[in-house]
């Protein structure tokens, strides 16, 4: 199906129209959905209905009447299809990183004796931190151990309570195999915790059929949910009813609004919520959801995997001998929905990308990173941000002394 | 000023015009905005344009080119004049549960040797909760001591490491001399933790002249951010430096997207920063402290009192002998802004109001709540909805069976 140029490949490409759905930046190819999706045309609308209907003339009443209190829940079935969940497996509430505190909070009390949580030492750096701070402040004597992704497979024991996986990684978009994965952390009653920041939305998960016990993940990159949306847990069914977690709060109450002075925590999946949601980013989440769960998840994947493929076979053709390399696994299979490429002046490259209009974004210490977001990117997009690239280091462009100045790159 | 026929007080109150500056329930009298504060004019407009402009035109850009990354310590300095604090003590993130666990494990760490965390037996349930969890999950061996209200200044001793303490009780509206309670805390060492959700924008705090060590608060209520609009921290200048907090995530480091492996926290308050933020509910009550911010603080305290003690008077003349009883001081620097009535069959009243347009709302296991948030509430509301909640008593009308299903209400 994707063979040939460019723009055969878009005019053949079955998800070609799902980009008029979407607001993007104009006269700009934009690679950075990787790091905040697109805007669905699906929000707008639903965001002034609820400021102006539900907030404005609802008032209070909407938390009834638009149901307002049950959008962690709702929002939460509705991107269960895109993760392999089942209904009241997937909540949406909170941040990422609140919700790793959480889940390792709760992966620790179910496996009590066991005093390590391993982790990898070179992941999302803010899932390492949370997991340090769990360590250290709700389970004193408790311990990480630091591996590397490589080795993960040999790291479990039965001192091992929970492992906390990123499924793709966020600089080399290196996939892990899900279920080998949990098949060897399984063999010695090791958790697996799986942040899913860098897959959801971009591709089909199979949380529940590859095994996983636990997962977190992000509303604001593939899923398209708006900057900063709310993230989600997933809870595997059978461990919520034991589940406990440290932030408990009102909302995690099994009776919320009896203000009563114990606490008791609700049967389901809501006992992973702690205080009162933000409901207008809630719900532009929401209205992303409607838009990403109506396509078909096979045909998704297939586009991803050929938008990596492609940029692949353009930078080596385009960009031989001018100093990058692909740090991105070739073989699609174990691979998410971005292309990095490793550059001696990385930052400096992205700078005078963009400044070309091709957004990527930059990593630290010299990745340059391009998100290829199967709703909204064409293969003539990024054959125009390779020969972009490829313009830029023939030039030599990267040395503008403009480029060289570090301002806050997201 | 405030004296005479509603109508004359209507007329000379000084922010009659403020009024006209909110989005009300049409055809209704809104006196839950101490629940959900009602929509500023401000903020429709200021979400349009996050949401076309900066998500959608901008994209991944507006983190820097809008300042979203600042946004938390932003609106947090916005926020600071309207609870006497400073520049650099207040920051707007995560719900108000999440954020006194936080700030409960950052007080414990600052008070190694005490354990005792004390709070209020007949508190708001939800910080109550969260107490409980920060004792069990944070610091083991610790214990609550939970003291009424009328005798948390015989509560302190060396023993306590921090009195969680809610400014405004949430039912009655009792408010507690915030001075007196910090000095009777510091003669023992114990540091206050201060609830002010009931009371931050419907009044001016003065949590730095007070004394106060630390703060949470909503942004829902008084300061009309929204539903579930991010709640905000306040930590007294000279603790900055020292703070640890449990939920250390990446928005917290203080090179955020240097992606170091190791965490140290930021210089200032956004240490208390723990994942990405809600923007567009961040931006919204940005938008709303636009308008709250520039109403004369003093003004908006005398018409909340003024308001309150006017419904007391209409309530004790309008329905005297009808089964209600004043729940909330009678003295106006006692008391917050809302006044609470206590009557037998308050869920059933409170649905007879609703069905006539009043919208209060009820609390377990008697009270009839009514928000007098100062902004847009007028005299002639209080009126009206105490001759409606008159007839209603005098004819019954709660003991109409449609009344008595219990729906949740919040």
């Amino acid at each position: 199906m994707f063979t040939g140029s460019a723009a055969e490949r878009d005019a053949r490409d079955p998800l070609a129209g799902v980009r008029e759905r979407f607001v993007l930046p104009r006269d700009q190819i934009y690679l950075a959905g990787n790091s905040l999706g697109a805007l669905p045309d699906t929000v707008a609308v639903r965001l002034e209905r609820a400021v102006r209907e539900e907030w404005g003339e609802g008032a209070v009443r909407s938390w009834n009447r638009a149901d307002w209190i049950g959008a962690p829940r709702r929002v939460g079935d509705r991107l269960a299809p895109l993760l392999g969940a089942r209904p009241g497996e997937v909540l949406v509430c909170d941040a990422t990183s609140v919700n790793l505190f959480k889940l390792l909070g709760a992966a620790l009390r179910l496996r009590p004796g066991r005093e390590v949580v391993v982790c990898e030492g070179d992941g999302f750096p803010s899932d390492g931190y949370i997991a340090a701070s769990a360590a250290s402040w709700l389970a004193p004597g408790h311990r990480l151990r630091t591996v590397p992704r490589a080795k993960l497979l040999d790291a479990f024991d039965r001192d091992v309570a929970v492992v906390l996986l990123h499924h793709v990684d966020y600089r080399s978009a290196h996939r892990l195999p899900m279920t080998e994965v949990c098949e060897a952390a399984r063999a010695h009653g090791v958790l697996t915790l799986w942040d899913v920041s860098h897959s959801a939305g971009a591709m089909p998960l199979e949380l529940g059929r590859a095994g996983a016990d636990l997962a977190v993940g992000c509303g604001y990159k593939y899923l398209c949910g708006g900057p900063g949306a709310p993230a989600f847990v997933y809870v595997r069914g059978e461990l919520v009813p034991a589940l406990e977690q440290p932030l408990q709060g009102w909302l995690g109450h099994r009776a919320p609004f009896a203000f009563e002075a114990d606490y008791e925590p609700a049967s389901g999946i809501e006992r992973l919520l702690c205080g009162t949601p933000p409901i207008l980013s809630l719900l532009a989440f929401e209205a992303a959801l409607e838009l990403l769960g109506a396509l078909d998840p096979l045909a998704v994947r297939a586009k991803s995997e050929a938008l990596g493929d492609f940029f692949i076979a353009c930078a080596e053709r385009e960009c031989a001998g001018l100093g990058v390399e692909i740090a991105s696994p070739r073989a699609a299979r174990e691979r998410g929905s971005q292309i990095a490429l490793r550059h001696a002046e990385a930052y400096e490259v992205m700078q005078a990308l963009i400044a070309r209009g091709v957004i990527g974004d930059f990593r630290e210490p010299d990745l340059l990173r391009f998100g290829l977001a199967p709703h909204y990117v064409r293969f003539s997009d990024v054959e125009r941000a390779v020969h972009t690239l490829r313009d830029v280091l023939a030039q030599g462009a990267q040395r503008d002394p403009r480029y060289r100045q570090r301002n806050r790159v997201v």
